[in-house]
């Protein structure tokens, strides 16, 4: 396991008191003193005004309507890369999951499993990092749980995001509602998330650094729903993590018992993912994303959709790279920058292991 | 770490295909064919008409009010025990936590972080134990995760359980509610999983076997609201689970800022646990419950509360094994057998690691 790299701003000071203690011990998984201690003087401070994991659980006031529910474990190694970690990756992961269902995201829960010895410096920047996210989000990490294991009993640490997020009224998205003549959205540039990971782990230099992607995408989900109101024309929403593009659409496809088609030449990705992905034998569109996602539009407002996109940082690189149609249903076709097509296959596995 | 005790009826068979493999493999977590297949073909039947963790988030409607959100990680070693196994665990464990709100739990997430090389048999069987827990709770488990690390990066398998639930109007339960004059009434005999887990672990015969009290408590918390409806009787419920019911009482009297006097003569503590803990040199009071709940009732109130809880099974041995003081607050004092008090603390770590 390489050392983690510092990328994160160092700016985390342990306050007082936590005993003077360096690494984590299994007493503060304990449920005692050392728990409160953990709870009260790293967690409470680093998840700010959301009131962070005080209790076995949290109140929350919602409106009569429908929520969405998601949770999603990370257990990527190494705990740091270039531009961001463990934290902020499972804030924005668990937001974004929300908010492929257009969901606006409420509340999020946080479970830690530490590995005994863990530097409480790093699980104090983590979390501060996590706080961060969640600040940058407009959410609340609003209650926890954290659990120690004895040394070797897990890898440094693992984070678990549960969410909760309100579903407007009238918004109806889900992969079962693709159709045929949809056109396909990507809302930027594939595979900087995956790339970012795999040249720290791999320790290989690319030339220049690829940070990842990793960003809250509830905005761009609400500005393109509101540049389309009333419409439904936003069939289906997915955030191409683990597996890729690739995943993400055939998923799709399968659940709405349609074809997809995607023309390769045009979706984007940067020349160093590109590169850097030739080099290392993967296909950058299974390559994970963490702050991108695909739409399925209606083509008769897909315009409008890709134009509210592009007025946001988030999406100011979307692209109509497809769409769907009849033929085929469950698989993807691509047409190559040859003018040939081939069908796209998902991986077995996976190509990059604990990428998230 | 000793082997798994199979507690569990092994009426679980691998359904076909999930390509007559024994063993989870890295690929099982890539978000590939084999993750769907992990899906679809063990997840999925076991976790029923819940839906099982099919998407990347659920949907549920809710009335407006309020809700209440909690998490929980389960680390417990070994995976199976006399009574239980991680996986109806978790399932209780994140119900009590909502219960101890006063909410009626509604949806639950689960995450799985699973080491390379886990039988799918064990696998199978643990989240089988999910949905039937899930089905006696009467709560859905609504999404899922499942990554994998490698061997050696876990030990065998994590589940993290989050869930919602509905808090009647009305409601108002909280530890900072206890106030002097409160009853403090314990659900039934205590140490029972803590002791457990224990036996298995340590491989001691304690003569018989104690079998973990694990289950859902949100059925007796809404039979003791029902008795005393209107009233706000009921101040502060806890589960006793990490730190046991000395940890419980502790924490609310430090929330309410008021003290605790337990009659440690009247607390029930089953004999078989009471020598155990003797021989391991435990406290009884510190071992970890989880089915059962300690609450903090208004005097005018707690006959009638302790007459519902007794007339359910869960509640049949509720006993007031104490009262909330003006003096001393944030501490618990315990008048003993010999009719002498003594201070009682909380460990500062834990006295059992991983029994959750």
């Amino acid at each position: 396991m390489p050392e983690p790299v510092s990328i994160d701003p160092a700016d985390w000071v342990c306050p007082l008191p936590l005993r003077e203690m360096k690494r984590i011990v299994l007493g503060h998984g304990g449920g005692g003193i050392l728990s409160e201690e953990l709870i009260e003087n790293l967690f409470l401070p680093a998840f700010g005004s959301g009131g962070g994991p005080s209790r076995d659980s949290a109140v929350l006031t919602v409106a009569s309507g429908r929520i969405a529910m998601s949770t999603d474990s990370y257990v990527v190694a190494p705990l740091f890369f270039p531009g961001g970690n463990i934290g902020d990756l499972a804030v924005n992961g668990t937001v974004n999951d929300l908010a492929m269902s257009g969901a606006q995201p409420l509340a999020l829960t946080a479970g830690f499993i530490i590995e005994e010895g863990l530097e409480l410096d790093v699980l104090g920047r983590i979390a501060q990092s996590m706080g961060k996210a969640a600040d940058n989000a407009g959410v609340s990490i609003v209650t926890g749980d954290t659990k120690v294991v004895g040394r070797g009993g897990a890898d440094q640490l693992f984070v678990n995001t549960a969410g909760v997020g309100v579903i407007p009224d009238g918004v109806e998205i889900g992969p079962e509602r693709a159709r045929p003549g949809d056109h396909i959205i990507v809302s930027g540039k594939l595979g900087e998330h995956g790339v970012a990971i795999m040249s720290v782990r791999a320790g290989i230099d690319f030339g220049t650094v690829v940070t990842t992607d990793s960003a809250p995408l509830h905005r761009l989900v609400a500005a393109m729903l509101a540049a389309v109101p009333g419409t439904g024309a936003i069939h289906a929403l997915r955030d191409p993590t683990r597996g890729g593009l690739v995943a993400s659409v055939i998923e799709i496809a399968r659940s709405a018992s349609v074809g997809v088609v995607l023309d390769e030449a045009v979706i984007p990705v940067p020349e160093t993912v590109r590169s850097a992905c030739s080099f290392l034998g993967l296909d950058p569109l299974q390559v994970a994303n963490e702050g991108k996602l695909v739409a399925f539009v209606d083509p008769a407002h897909s315009e409008a959709v890709l134009a509210a996109m592009r007025a946001r940082p988030e999406g100011v690189d979307a692209t109509v790279i497809g769409r769907v149609v009849e033929e085929h249903p469950g698989m993807a076709v691509g047409t190559t920058p040859f003018g040939t097509t081939r069908i796209i296959e998902r991986e077995l596995g996976e190509q990059l292991p604990r990428i998230c």
